[in-house]
């Protein structure tokens, strides 16, 4: 017996309760993720598709989240086009060989998907006979992805993506080009392997004013979300810190918008119009007291209200130390709120 | 005489031109401040009014700046409330002894601005004696102020800042008053002093929820801005990543609102209202090739037509790397485009 109530607020269609699901919500806050990563590296993890299952299903198990997401990392196609990658606890992904120039970006080739990330695919099909509710399949957008790249792992200023856009734009939009392209292939093969939805994570589009946003990144979503259209799965597009993005980001073609929490739920439903929208609240305030917390949720919930579907999400991934207690609350809590 | 548009501008009334100034004008892209910066650390250059009246001028000088920026940090008078500050090179600031219980609170006084931080306000009469331009005094805002008091430094996610916030409200409105109290009499300082503008850094207002901003840092800036009134000198309020912030923001009570680069500026013009507003451009685009810029600048000018004042600047601090003749290049070209 599914539990479809996510497909349908994504669909925009009537729910009988509003659809919970956390970002990251298969992550170090749980005891029993950092057990299974104890034992492994954090890729060794991702590569693994048995490993890859088991944590997924950790959150659906243990808090009763209404969607799974498939446990990975948006740097995964990144490495199978041909940068050596790293991960060193505590510093975030590290690029060693950034992509800087021309000679940098030929050494890169758009991989097979499910050749050279079969163990994503695999997880997937493996997720898809354990689950009983929907899989989110997802990678992150071309710009995001590219600022990796440039500076050679996780920025503050993102200069380096910044002088390339503004110095050298032909090399900077040919190298969107194939990172779009490895995008779409990759999330194609997810969609064939059994996702049910997919989201696509532009976690630094918010460095951009929205006219570089439009000309430096929009188009390449706008592509993967058009090659994507024949799957007829519904697609999450969600641009962090991207309030002042939101117009632009509706004509993406996505059917969800997920926001971050740094908008007023109510005033970015009425900008988003007809499209269903995830989020918003601010996962650190997963620490609040009990009566602090529901009627933080009951607003968000009110705030919704007009949405033309709403899934209840964070407006971030959740933080590594959150309570799982206080994170099980908040599922709770909504689910009782909105009338589960 | 005194070239007073910057001034005009903040009261709304009309200018020849649109005048210009850059956030961190006096600053490490300057080869002519790293020349005084090599021989003193930059808390020595903080404290040392000539230095300081030297790097304040610079600016001036060499790229025709419209206002001057009284050169010093906003966690000057943090320290003078008797935390020990730190600057380590490309580390940012930090606060070997974090505040994070009632005890560490206790510990903090509130200082007299003109005996714990005269340096500051002998730098401000120092320059007035200088100046052909306006001189802007500042103060972080309180919230901005009190996350580097509880996270030891500079954050990224502000977890302890959220968690005080979330578990121990009146510890962190408690610890608010004394820093709001500090400033307000840092700021009332500085007036005195001969400062002709004020401007309140909110650097780190953009990680709030705006409900949390309502409840946790406006109201603090509200009473800065009311103790200041009787000065008569126009305040500008600058909420970093704030454009979900606009509306409360306005309600500060400031004469000015400071833009980042993430909002189209007609759109934030809109929702300002009866306002001057100052920004917006992206520090990073200052790279792009000069017909680019003029586009870009002219496009900034085109969408601020209808402002009630506006200046133009960064929608952020000028970067290190900026080569010094882009900077000068832009003043250029918002000056001429503007009509001077």
């Amino acid at each position: 017996m599914m539990n479809d109530t996510f497909l349908k607020a994504c669909r925009g269609e009537k729910t009988d309760y509003t659809p919970i699901w956390m970002m990251r919500q298969a992550g170090r806050y749980l005891p029993e993720y950092q057990a299974v990563r104890g034992n492994v590296t954090f890729l060794e993890l991702c590569k693994n598709p048995d490993l890859c299952v088991e944590v997924t299903l950790q959150p659906i198990d243990l808090l009763n989240m209404d969607a799974a997401i498939l446990f990975s990392d948006i740097l995964i196609p990144m490495e199978a086009m041909g940068t050596p990658l790293e991960f060193h606890e505590g510093r975030g992904p590290i690029f060693p060989k950034p992509i800087r120039n021309q000679a940098d970006l030929d050494r890169l080739h758009v991989p097979d998907p499910d050749e050279e990330t079969g163990f994503v695919m695999d997880t997937i099909r493996l997720l898809r006979k354990e689950l009983s509710v929907p899989l989110i399949g997802f990678a992150g957008a071309p710009f995001t992805l590219a600022t990796y790249l440039i500076e050679g792992g996780s920025s503050k200023m993102f200069w380096e993506t910044k002088k390339m856009m503004f110095t050298a734009p032909e090399l900077f939009h040919a190298m969107m080009e194939k990172i779009t392209e490895c995008t779409s292939l990759y999330l194609q093969a997810q969609a064939r392997a059994g996702a049910q939805a997919l989201q696509i994570f532009d976690s630094w589009a918010g460095v951009l004013a929205p006219c570089d946003f439009e000309e430096f990144a929009l188009p390449y979503v706008k592509r993967i979300i058009a090659d994507l259209n024949d799957t007829g799965l519904p697609i999450i597009y969600f641009a962090n810190n991207g309030a002042t993005l939101l117009d632009l980001s509706v004509s993406s073609g996505a059917d969800v918008i997920g926001l971050d929490w740094r908008i007023n739920i109510g005033d970015a439903i009425k900008r988003v119009g007809n499209k269903a929208v995830q989020g918003n609240i601010d996962p650190f305030s997963l620490l609040l007291p009990e009566p602090k917390l529901k009627k933080r949720i009951q607003g968000i919930l009110d705030g919704a209200k007009d949405a033309h579907g709403h899934i209840f999400n964070l407006g971030h991934g959740i933080n590594q130390f959150t309570p799982p207690a206080q994170a099980k609350l908040a599922v709770e809590l909504v689910h009782e709120l909105s009338g589960r």
